[in-house]
């Protein structure tokens, strides 16, 4: 890691070791997004590439939240694809519609064709904004990075862009196993490259999305997916970063998931934080308020946010979350009563 | 029930009831379906619901699948949203798009403006479509029922059709948990009737469709599903009916599926049918090929089937089936291998 200013605030860290932390640390998946007035005023004038490309917009976009509510954690500001431009990977992202893969890769010679995650300097600008965050932050809280895991990076890639029920990627999953192995360890070598560079430039703990891993039994978990993603965690560990391993809608992997990695699991509002915890207690927990909860007024969101924090328990080993991202009609002023509340509970 | 025919092949009705069978019992979710060329060669002539509504090709199209594959039952052809029209909602098919509601019920005012379910005389072709399938059959296999759950048709009516996150509905659920709970219980005395009514035209057992529940946490099916889904269930006890219990992505809400009924707990290809079989002893269960499985060529499928058997363990008490519906895209000659395959292994 960089030297740089001293963490004044190292609650998030803290948390990720399960350490007694003053009060419960708070981020927000997609903290800087378009819920926020600011954000979209600079959408407005630069499409999402292009505010990623950008290290000064990027790091812009994501000291905004940092200015409005009193969050634990700055969240790098990037796009889960952004790093397979290393592998030259064409994409774009399409407004209301996701990433869109040029050329998805369907069979052994899309996937042999990848290149070798050697050209970190075309995404020079994602460890560039870490750099500039952390000289905007001035230690005051720490920088979260964060990456695709491997999985859900395939199926980007595999589908060609958003999906519901991952059909492709399963299917090649089940008919060209091989096919499938050689994508995730390519992609997991990519993920650790990204990782090391963000650790390099500064970032104290990462997010590895598993957004959508989901959709698979615990079986074709642990035969296609873990191996990759263990070895993502475990070089992150080597290169000294705290992990957070998250996914929705994976209650039933949740063994397999802890196994692969993590010093924290992260999971939606299906899953009661009381059960992570007394499964597994030897990690930090992440959770889990449902984001519709911020759509509701105050009377209703309230005791929603209670409801998340009775289930996780005491704040040792807590980091306060939605179960996915914030949806882009929250109202500004949840977020403040959110974070306030998280705060006051101690 | 009315009288009929005695039926010949009754191994659907054991399994149900977990009684020793000559072989293991199969049907598919969405068997009279778009990847049969016959099926699609009416569809060309009738919109679906236009099929729905007409007793005889309803009869026609649910008896298509049971000439080419020695299936263990036939189920009827209907669609989920058909008995909404007894409330007097409406709505329509829409291509690639799915149920389209004309006025999706947000607010108290809608769900009270709901008719009781008395005008069953409405769907009058869905109880005709089972007297009809009966006839045609002949006592060869039993006819298969079915509704949707209370919560699944709510979220339709809620969202306004077919949703990613059901976020509407999880919103009405949180902020207006007596209008939701008012909403869920109109829908379990309509299943009631609709259920009643298939008993009555000579359904042999009915699968509840729960399929979207499963962006629930347990605390939340418990509070705001479970009552009304466990009137229905009960209520199609008491009317001699055997019932599935059918959800996607249900993992962490299992054990309280099992608790609001069925006979059967039917589940995706999520769920390790020998998990299923340990935790509840006392229920058969259904499933769980991934229906992508059927898109591979048959060197990849023949493996996948047999490790669902492998993982239902004995025959009695296992339904095979997919984890969920059959896809448009599948190849009709790996349909027959699936039943041949499953019939085989005895």
């Amino acid at each position: 890691m960089q030297e740089g200013p001293t963490q004044m605030n190292d609650r998030l860290v803290r948390a990720c070791r399960r350490l007694p932390v003053d009060r419960r640390p708070a981020w927000i998946m997609r903290q800087a997004g378009r819920y926020l007035p600011e954000y979209r005023e600079l959408r407005a004038q630069h499409s999402l590439l292009s505010l990623c490309r950008d290290p000064e917009l990027a790091c812009e976009v994501a000291m905004q939240p940092m200015r409005r509510f009193d969050l634990d954690a700055a969240i790098l500001f990037s796009d889960l694809l952004i790093p397979v431009a290393v592998l030259g990977v064409e994409f774009d992202i399409v407004e209301n519609r996701g990433p869109v893969v040029s050329r998805p890769l369907r069979d052994a010679a899309a996937v042999a064709a990848l290149e070798k995650p050697d050209r970190l300097d075309r995404i020079g600008y994602l460890f560039e904004t870490i750099r500039l965050m952390r000289h905007a932050l001035a230690g005051r809280v720490p920088v979260l990075g964060f990456a695709g895991a491997p999985f859900t990076l395939a199926s980007y890639l595999v589908e060609g862009g958003a999906s519901r029920d991952f059909r492709r990627t399963r299917l090649l999953m089940h008919t060209q196993p091989r096919v499938f192995t050689d994508l995730l360890e390519r992609l997991a070598d990519l993920v650790i490259a990204c990782l090391e560079a963000q650790a390099e430039a500064g970032a104290a703990a990462v997010q590895l999305f598993d957004s959508w891993v989901g959709c698979l039994s615990p079986a074709e978990y642990r035969r296609h997916v873990l191996p990759a993603t263990r070895r993502a965690f475990e070089a992150a560990r080597r290169r000294g970063l705290l992990t957070i391993h998250f996914g929705t809608a994976c209650t039933g992997l949740l063994p397999l998931m802890a196994e692969a990695g993590g010093d924290v699991l992260g999971v939606d509002w299906r899953v009661p934080l009381a059960d992570v915890r007394r499964v597994f207690p030897d990690r930090a927990v992440q959770g889990n308020l449902d984001p519709v909860a911020l759509l509701a007024p105050a009377e209703s969101l309230a005791p929603m946010i209670d409801a998340v924090l009775a289930d996780a328990g005491p704040a040792p080993g807590h980091i306060f979350n939605l179960g996915h991202g914030i949806l882009p009609e929250t109202p500004v002023e949840n977020v403040s009563l959110l974070v306030q509340r998280v705060h006051a509970a101690g």
